[in-house]
């Protein structure tokens, strides 16, 4: 079995010594050793490469010792599975050339074979957990069916989604069997991910806090909530909206081992808005790492004692930036792992 | 006196007839009348002459029929008048070629006087107030500290305002200096604007809802409190904070008319936050209007019907998008007025 197990026992609820510790994006951008591999292979490359994949997982883990690694990948690999052909460019980021804007461009998306066409992930997985050797569990992702949405209607990022959100108001039946499509293979996804040795899987709802209250519990968190009600017998699902501090109370009381939160919500606000009934994880504001490291101590201490120690999972409140320097990072992982001693 | 005064009675928290509507970035890229004039002048030429602000800020007005009007400026004209020399950018929006990146650059600002500055913003609302004869109000406005602080240290736009943020949480006492001239030109500048005849004023925090509730009220919160402490005997002040539901109940412990929210907060939940004690201004998403005419009338009655009629002013939850149909900004305004029929 894991010989760290403090990340698994924090999302059963169990006591611990101290909170288990990682950080969204951990494998990523700020670590010169991610760089160099940057420089020399593209965006998907990496994504679809096992080695590559891989090697970049384990990268953090390595230099900071955090207690849970997630699996180095992308959200976008499971639309260009559904024939939803997503390019990475250049300082824009993912873009489609022609997003979905009918019923039509929504007839011709796939529910795909998974191990044909998201195979290189599964392969990813098993030497993930090879070089992993039992030390710590290793976790899997997916992006909720609304924001993986957003992105194949929009074509793009965007500051509100617009067009994602007009063609959900005015064709309300293709963007319901859109997200649907995307929910069947999602669950598809992640269930393979389970099989091939992810110990436990996140759903990432980056954009479900730009949708009002009514609009989210209709066009994200039905979806979610069926991957949920799939999964949780066969591994901890952790949801994980941005934004989305108006859903927590009803996130909680679904099926999920953990819920992420964002920095907007204090440590006291999210306990009280869950019921204290649910693990949570957060949730310093990613900016804070640019405070000088004896400072970024301090707020972590703080924050473990305002969440508790128990039920929680240490954690920024969205992915690392680019710009952290990895002493900064340092002192993150580090406080958390002093914690108590 | 104002003749139609429902805007004043909802500020004031008198029972009306119906709840007073207007719609932030009314007077904007939404309307053809605006983009005719956009062809000819350029953005601070628009802002700078009084003949084009005023002529810009009744558009709406004489196609729908708002209960307020607001005069149509930027929230970079004060920190233009501070030496800070914003320019804009074609299809980037606002840009500051040199940054305030230290203590040397903070030194290099001025707290202007504000008629020889901003003496065109003067003008504009006496010839806005003669062209509207009395018959609605007019409401000036200015962007939060925090969120002027966050382009003069960004120097643009940004999905995370990582540089503003790292300037405060490494350089503390430089941040807080800037912020209090911000703070001190600001309200010169308010105080100006209601002399020169505007009926309330309205603070912008578009980017409070980027920081921690702890840091909101360090960076944010305490900069709007001075300023609604210092004119809230002159006129009417409200205060819209994006993303700050977090702070929605001691915002309405402060001497504020009113408080905006957007559609993340639901009008129960926003109601319970300030304990039903001041005036609320929103929030419908401002990407709902893309939604068919017909919906939008339901959606703006079930709104009024969830907040109720009094110490309300019906509005968007942010500022309208460029691509609203005039038929669809129509509808929303026209629920407003048939409501009750």
């Amino acid at each position: 079995m894991i010989k760290n197990d403090l990340y698994l026992k924090a999302l059963r609820g169990e006591t611990v010594s101290r909170p288990p510790v990682w950080m969204m994006r951990q494998a990523g951008r700020y670590l010169p050793e991610f760089i160099a591999i940057r420089e020399k292979y593209d965006f998907f490359t990496r994504c679809r490469t096992p080695e590559l994949a891989s090697e970049i997982t384990v990268q953090p883990i390595r230099r900071y010792g955090m207690d849970a690694a997630i699996l180095f990948s992308d959200i976008l690999v499971v639309p260009q599975a559904m024939n939803i052909p997503f390019e990475m460019k250049e300082g824009l980021g993912p873009y489609l050339p022609n997003p979905i804007r009918s019923q039509k461009d929504v007839d011709q998306t796939i529910i795909p074979d998974i191990h044909e066409e998201l195979g290189y992930v599964m392969d990813a997985i098993k030497m993930t957990k090879e070089m992993l050797n039992d030390e710590i569990p290793l976790i899997g992702f997916a992006g909720s069916p609304w924001t993986v949405f957003c992105y194949c209607v929009q074509g793009q990022g965007s500051k509100s989604f617009d067009k994602a959100k007009e063609f959900c108001f005015t064709q309300p039946i293709a963007a319901h069997q859109l997200l649907q499509k995307i929910t069947d293979t999602t669950i598809a996804y992640l269930r393979a991910k389970v099989k091939a040795g992810v110990d436990a899987v996140q759903i990432f709802d980056s954009w479900g806090g730009m949708l009002s209250p009514v609009d989210y519990q209709e066009f994200s968190w039905k979806y979610i909530q069926q991957i949920i009600d799939a999964l949780h017998q066969e591994a901890p699902v952790i949801a994980f909206g941005k934004g989305c501090w108006f859903a927590l109370e009803k996130m909680s009381q679904s099926k999920v081992s953990a819920l992420g939160v964002d920095w907007t919500v204090s440590p006291k606000t999210a306990r009280a808005l869950t019921n204290n009934s649910v693990t949570l994880q957060g949730n310093m504001d990613p900016s804070r790492l640019l405070s000088p490291p004896g400072e970024i101590k301090k707020l972590v201490t703080n924050m473990i004692n305002e969440f508790g120690k128990d039920k929680y999972i240490v954690n920024l409140g969205h992915g690392i930036l680019p710009n952290i320097p990895v002493d900064n990072a340092k002192a993150f992982i580090d406080a958390v792992k002093e914690y108590g001693a």
